[in-house]
């Protein structure tokens, strides 16, 4: 039985991860129906708006759901949405067993909807691949126990920690296949961010691969040029950062928030503040050096892409992947759960920085 | 037949590794002795001034060897050195048959003994695993075809490249199981060479896990104090590498080279052309930063060992791993035949520099 739970629920995560980038700012969700051991239906979030997993998956059999186990990678939601609550669904169609990998960390869910099935008559198991599950999940999570977006920072750097040349040069530190990868990534993010040294030096346009994100830049004194790509390009999609005292500009394409400063630097953590109140959940911060290390001197960076190319650049001068203050040894965030994997010549290792010795 | 010749020629190379560190300035050989397609006798190379491979293959069994096919991984030896010509006894022994996988690089050899071999009526076979058998004997062949010591470069720093925190704390960076491990690596080289910054220090010791290797210190003023780990620990393993202005000193347990000095600095290639004199045939590089630097920027940086620690330190002011001028993007170092292993919680990556494209 185990077994065949542990199979059907990493089916849920498969399908679930189907619609990775798509479903914010709700949770990805795959749903397994399966009456006398084999599968009849199944399901997943496409979209925010449209069904969710659970009713794609009744609704996706004419087979009699009656008495069927449910599969599925997270908590269903009790309370309306966009849509009417899965619950009442489960519990009308007849589903007699319900596998649910993780509980919904939503305070509105958060256990009740369980609590509604088992009232109901219907038996509920929970905890199966939780973890995993968790993880698919890390932005939601993230969003709901914290309320602010997820932060990844992605770096391309030498392997001796470098982002650019003691003599400037920065294009193109990692292979094509690495940068092709990382602008894959950025489909998995609300939205891009990066530092206006950055946009100054390099004048990215930070498109996705599929997606059109929103792009965010952290520009105290407003130096952000109207012919930059950024400025140029986006429709609405980019959101800039100014200091209160920089002097007020504003951009036909560009939405601007002027923000306090706090010991002479805009403070991330309100960046993130408002970005979550305007829909984003998750941000995919791109550098530079200094932009990297705030977000890391705040605590506020939670997953690492540090793509590693096979160069050694040396160089006194040369500028660090991540600048600032820096860490004393004994303070230093530790990256758990490391991953390592070439991507052509490169190696790409993700990991989870924790703070949690500090 | 070539499979068999594979299978045997692998053997070789197990056979000589286990002599690794201890052949200097010879290389490693190992030999398998094969009669009707079975192992007869076998032997390695263990240390200058006792019997090659060959020889001690053949003297290992009581079989008689006529008729036999001797495997090698390196081309015999045709001269008097320390032993006899092992050439001579493979022809006096009778063996009909002598597959080597890389000719000797040594200019009194190369090919002169395949050559010889071949007249006296025995068939020789060239070429089947070279790369691996090179590799193996890269210290050996750098010495051979460049005239000085092999250079390995071991570095242990955190993810973002930093060797030092910015308030300096440097102990330690990565954790216990690399640095054991980076001992163990000592024990593969003849000498560990750092810079007087990192005496000052860390004031080591340097020793390898079983060795007791020869230890260089470049130290331009000569500013290295009686007190230290290294003048205290070393009867007449110690080198130190000072500037010809640099007020004389002596120290009982230490040998001093006075050099001149090249654009203000110690130039590497009369370092490690002193130290070739002195029968160093390889240099583990423990830094710090300049003297890493300094190593890659006079293309004498033949192999790198590079641990990550899964850390972020961040800092612009903390210490990188390579310092000096660095290079421009495109004419940096490529690290070509990256390994990448788990070292407990850190990351080994073991390379080759190639500076090909300058």
């Amino acid at each position: 039985m185990a077994k065949q739970d542990i199979n059907f629920l990493e089916k849920t995560l498969t399908l679930a991860g189907r619609a990775e980038g798509y479903t914010s700012p709700n949770p990805m969700v795959g749903a397994v129906i399966v009456k006398n051991n084999r599968e009849i239906s199944c399901g997943f979030h496409k979209k925010s708006g449209l069904p969710h997993a659970e009713v794609e998956a009744i609704n996706n059999t004419k087979v009699n759901v009656s008495g069927a186990t449910l599969y599925v990678n997270l908590e269903p939601c009790c309370h309306f949405g966009k849509t009417p609550p899965c619950v009442d669904k489960i519990i009308s169609s007849k589903i007699k067993r319900v596998v649910v990998a993780t509980k919904d960390p939503n305070p509105v869910v958060c256990g009740k909807s369980i609590n509604k099935l088992k009232k109901a008559g219907i038996k509920v198991s929970v905890g199966l691949l939780k973890e995993k599950a968790s993880r698919l999940n890390e932005v939601f999570f993230k969003n709901m126990k914290e309320k602010r977006p997820f932060v990844a920072v992605k770096l391309a750097q030498s392997l001796d920690g470098k982002i650019a040349a003691a003599n400037g040069s920065s294009k193109w530190i990692t292979g094509e296949k690495s940068r092709k990868f990382a602008r894959r990534l950025r489909d998995k993010y609300d939205c891009i961010l990066v530092g206006i040294n950055t946009v100054v030096k390099d004048n990215p346009r930070l498109n996705g691969f599929k997606k059109n994100p929103y792009k965010a830049v952290i520009d105290p004194a407003l130096r952000i040029s109207r012919n930059s790509c950024l400025i140029k390009n986006n429709s609405q999609k980019l959101i800039i950062f100014a200091s209160e005292k920089a002097k007020k500009k504003s951009f036909r394409n560009a939405k601007v928030f002027f923000i306090g400063e706090e010991n002479g630097k805009l403070p991330v953590k309100k960046i993130l503040s408002a970005l979550y109140q305007n829909g984003i959940t998750s941000v995919f911060v791109e550098g530079g050096s200094e932009t990297a290390a705030k977000f890391f001197e705040e605590k506020l960076a939670d997953k690492i892409y540090f793509f590693l190319s096979p160069k050694i650049l040396g160089g006194k001068k040369a500028l660090a992947s991540i600048g600032g203050k820096g860490f004393p040894l004994k303070d230093c965030p530790q990256v758990n759960d490391m991953m390592i994997e070439k991507i052509g010549q490169d190696i790409l290792i993700t990991g989870y920085p924790d703070y949690g010795r500090q």
